[in-house]
């Protein structure tokens, strides 16, 4: 039973104990796949027959069924573990393409592929359950599921699902920072009925202001379109809809043409500030030459049903704009459940769930956490470091010889990636080099070094440690990072894969996860995107915006959506986008 | 002023009295081009100065946007008239593909077309305001209308419209024959929405037959689907929804294959008794080959959240089914907005305006009525017996010669189609065969005929009389028959088409609307249609499905949704159709 444990995690409370084990072991054996408290005859022969035979195979529940889920989901092996999925939306959405949706350049249709698809085509005990995870019981190793649609049900809409390894995928929900009204009255960017809401939002403001009894004014505010929210998300909803307008909308509402205004509020002082400045200035150019308003330094304060309130920072004093729709789009916020499940565990007043460096939950055993519900905690360096000294000793003369030093540096940067990055911030070819400064000031000479002077080598190496960004591609890699850690288990154990321990004997089993950035884009509109690469390349203009169609359409997850997507773009060209309001 | 009247309904009160036209006049060039009852300042200068410079343009409102309206819509001419198009819904359904959509085989997008597109391409002054009329005031002539979406909105979304000429094609609802419990747990099939809910409906019902917690009685009743109505439309959506399950569904929930049903419950004897003896039974053969159950005779009585109670035709008691799931498709009812205009003008406890045969709405002047929500009330040979005789004894001998008879026969058979529908039915090649038989009953020599003979000889034609049925193609042939009478308004007034006016002088301006049956499709799942066409001629089977797919094809409203709904019908054939839940 412990096959997980190997990830080892130092404090020794979290490794099952024998006795736990057997229990476990016992428990599984005798049939217990999946209890459900339903009142009524559970007769679910089939299921516990299958949990018998693969009695002796984990059962691996995933929740959630976005970018991490369901990467874990395709790449994990069916025939070693027990899969369960439970999520409430039975299908995978390629969320970059949200805001294609809220305009109709793409249809919503095309960006989804059902769970069941991609099940299919996986060997193995897979299961797919929709439902809403409201509750994990991390104790006794359960979840609480509650299935939620339009259907009559009598009462027995609520189950559990018990687990031997949980991995949690739930995502973000939009974040309001608690601002009053927001809720109410704005529009999210967060789901694929979020972008249909905002579709025929749209078409009903247009339909609104062409109504026969309204004012000129009352026609403007109407037309007013207004993103809170500078990001990538916000930014491109600005521009598809600037595109909509012109390129299809005034077409049907002529008489509209001159009262239609997109204003974006930012609270920072420029949008698009997570890219490169050169990005940033493009951006709020062609958002000018476009004619939507920037608005940089506001704060949101209050939406009502009318208007929205917002405090500039330079102490303008409070000011009102009234809008016809609002979408908000801040950044992210944490979901109940999760708030529920950090509460039990200790993790009280984070925004996320801490992990370790391999994913799994601090504080909670055989838990794994993916995706914008977790954050890594990189261990850093310096709290390490005499353990580190230790290690590369290796004859225990307290004194480090560069040899030494080579011989665990790889170590060193696999296990602390900041250490590359310090590298690389600081133009140096080799991590010798951090040794040759400390060793300069200390001793001219000598070719080695002490304890004091190594933790002086490496006191600033810490400062490049960053959170990963609450990206698909983010989520994406870990959660092939963790089904191939999970399908590989069994060989690691043996033959592990991982750096040197340093605060313990042998080596750790795997490779912490590492994230490797291939760029991001930010289409502005007007067949314009602005892309930034790795290597600091940053790319504007027509033919980043084919770049990007091309990348869109390769990362799309099965043939069908990817001829969907493309279609429905080749579509957009012949004969623009649809304004029927459905 | 008089444009309308030429129609010249025989009860004077209906046409324009001279004071009252100048009144109308001096109103109109006044710039009341629409009033509008908000109470904020409606600066409408715009509406106002375009009202002013297209004073002498008669405004014909129309309401709805379904098969008749748009027709109407496409095919009137923008430069004689000032059209104004009021709908709650900004787009035109090609409502014969909705049981399509409800299982994903067409999209709704596919199958509509904004209206503004098809005004778009038209000439002339066309408005479009997307509201529901909810009040005809024909006294002052007037609608009332409610702009009543999503948007948040400060109480003037009340406005009020002025009509010279009012086209009324509001279509129907679906009947619920006032069965309890139908309102609250049926779904119908009428609008895009519909058909959207239901197919988030069904993937439901799979989901939740999915869930671990169930037993196979219970997972038995969520996929069991019930559809109330064997006519037309129920019948192609129990097939589509059979051949989703058997050709989709399936791969992706094998587990729930046997526990999947299908029922049809229909009042009559046999499903589709609408169409030929031949094709019901192919239909009910295939259906049973299919496992879809058809309970003929059954009368459902209520519906509640659990379970369908009906009631057999022959005794056989009160019997409940639980379901997972109802589709209710049992016939049409009226809108309350015209149950309350039908009330206003003394048409009370009727299910649709009656109109003449020129479609002008009984007891109301200047206001049209066509589609499913008015029925032709067809005058009978019978009632204008006296009259005919009299017009086509020009001699005035009080006899009838058989020239006599023939120089008027055409304008019989004009004005009153059930004269040849009736010769049709006794196989007689012209109507001169009518007279022969009523001479020889009376003096076997003569040439001539007396007034009783006459009667005598006309005497059964009237049996031929039927309703047009609730379709497409009966409301899109009203809507093309109306524009055009509109257009020629002129012309016909100096020139009048229509045949002799026998209870008056003259000509009637018009030809009365004469429908043209082109056949009816019932598709019946598998890649079999069953086919009416014209001439009695019946077609079923794998041919006819293509047949299907070229008419349907060849009738979509705009190429744009040509080549979409062919584009989905290709990507069924390749990918399948989509189960995820949005």
């Amino acid at each position: 039973m412990g096959v997980f444990s190997i990830f080892n995690r130092p404090p020794q409370p979290f490794r099952l104990s024998p006795t736990f084990s057997k229990l476990l072991l016992l428990f599984t054996v005798s049939g217990g796949g999946l209890v459900a408290y339903s009142e009524s005859n559970s007769s679910n022969n089939d299921a516990i027959k299958s949990s018998q035979l693969d009695a002796k195979k984990k059962r691996v529940v995933v929740l959630g069924t976005g970018w991490a889920g369901t990467s874990f989901l395709k790449n994990i092996d069916g025939s070693i573990y027990d899969v369960r999925v439970v999520s409430p939306r039975n299908y995978f959405a390629f969320t970059p393409l949200l805001p294609s949706v809220t305009c109709g350049t793409v249809e919503s249709r095309s960006i989804v592929e059902p769970i069941r698809n991609i099940i299919k085509k996986k060997s193995g005990d897979i299961k797919f359950w929709e439902a809403e995870c409201v509750k994990i019981d991390a104790k006794n190793k359960k979840i609480h599921c509650h299935f939620n649609n339009e259907m009559h049900l009598e009462g027995n809409e609520d189950f559990l699902v018990e687990y031997d390894v949980l991995v949690i995928a739930l995502g973000a929900r939009s974040n309001t920072f608690n601002t009053p009204g927001v809720i109410e009255h704005c529009h999210f960017l967060k789901e694929i009925e979020d972008a249909q809401k905002i579709r025929r939002s749209i078409i009903d403001c247009f339909e609104r202001a062409s109504l026969p009894n309204l004012s000129e004014e009352e026609r403007k505010k109407a037309l007013h379109f207004v993103i809170v929210g500078g990001g990538p998300t916000g930014v491109e909803f600005s521009a598809e809809l600037h595109d909509f307008i012109i390129e299809d909308l005034v077409n049907l509402y002529p008489m509209l043409q001159d009262l239609v205004k997109i204003t974006v509020i930012q609270s920072g002082d420029h949008i698009l500030n997570m890219f490169d400045g050169r990005i940033s200035s493009f951006a709020e150019e062609k958002f000018k030459r476009d004619g939507i308003e920037v608005k940089t330094g506001f704060r949101v304060v209050s939406v009502s049903d009318k208007a929205i309130t917002m405090k500039g920072k330079q102490n303008e004093g409070i000011s009102s704009i009234e809008y016809g729709m609002v979408v908000w789009s801040t950044g992210i916020g944490t979901r109940p459940v999760i708030m529920d499940f950090m509460e039990q565990i200790g993790q009280k007043d984070r925004r996320a769930l801490a992990t370790d460096e391999w994913l799994r939950v601090h504080g909670c055993d055989n838990v794994y956490a993916l995706g914008d519900c977790a954050t890594i905690h990189q261990r850093k360096v310096m709290d390490d470091i005499s353990e580190i000294f230790n290690v590369a000793d290796k004859d225990k003369s307290g004194t480090l010889t560069v040899k030494e030093f080579q011989d665990v540096i790889d170590d060193i940067c696999v296990r602390y990636p900041q250490v590359e990055l310090y590298l690389k911030s600081k133009h140096m070819s080799s991590a010798v080099d951090l040794l040759n400064n400390s060793k300069l000031k200390d001793k001219e000479e000598s070719e080695e070094i002490d304890i004091e002077g190594f933790k002086s080598a490496l006191s600033h190496v810490d400062s490049q440690m960053k959170n990963l960004p609450a990206t698909a591609q983010v989520a994406a890699q870990q959660g092939a990072y963790l089904a191939r850690c999970f399908n590989h288990m069994k060989g690691c154990e043996d033959n592990p894969e991982g750096p040197l321990r340093f605060r313990q004997s042998g080596h750790h089993r795997f490779r912490p996860f590492l994230y490797k950035h291939f760029g991001q884009f930010a289409p502005l509109g007007g067949e314009q995107t602005a892309a930034e690469l790795p290597g600091d390349w940053v790319s504007v203009g027509h033919s980043t915006q084919w770049l990007w169609y091309s990348v869109y359409a390769s990362k799309q997850v099965s043939w069908r959506t990817r001829i969907l997507v493309i279609g429905n773009w080749t579509r957009r060209f012949v004969f623009g986008r649809d304004s029927s309001r459905i």
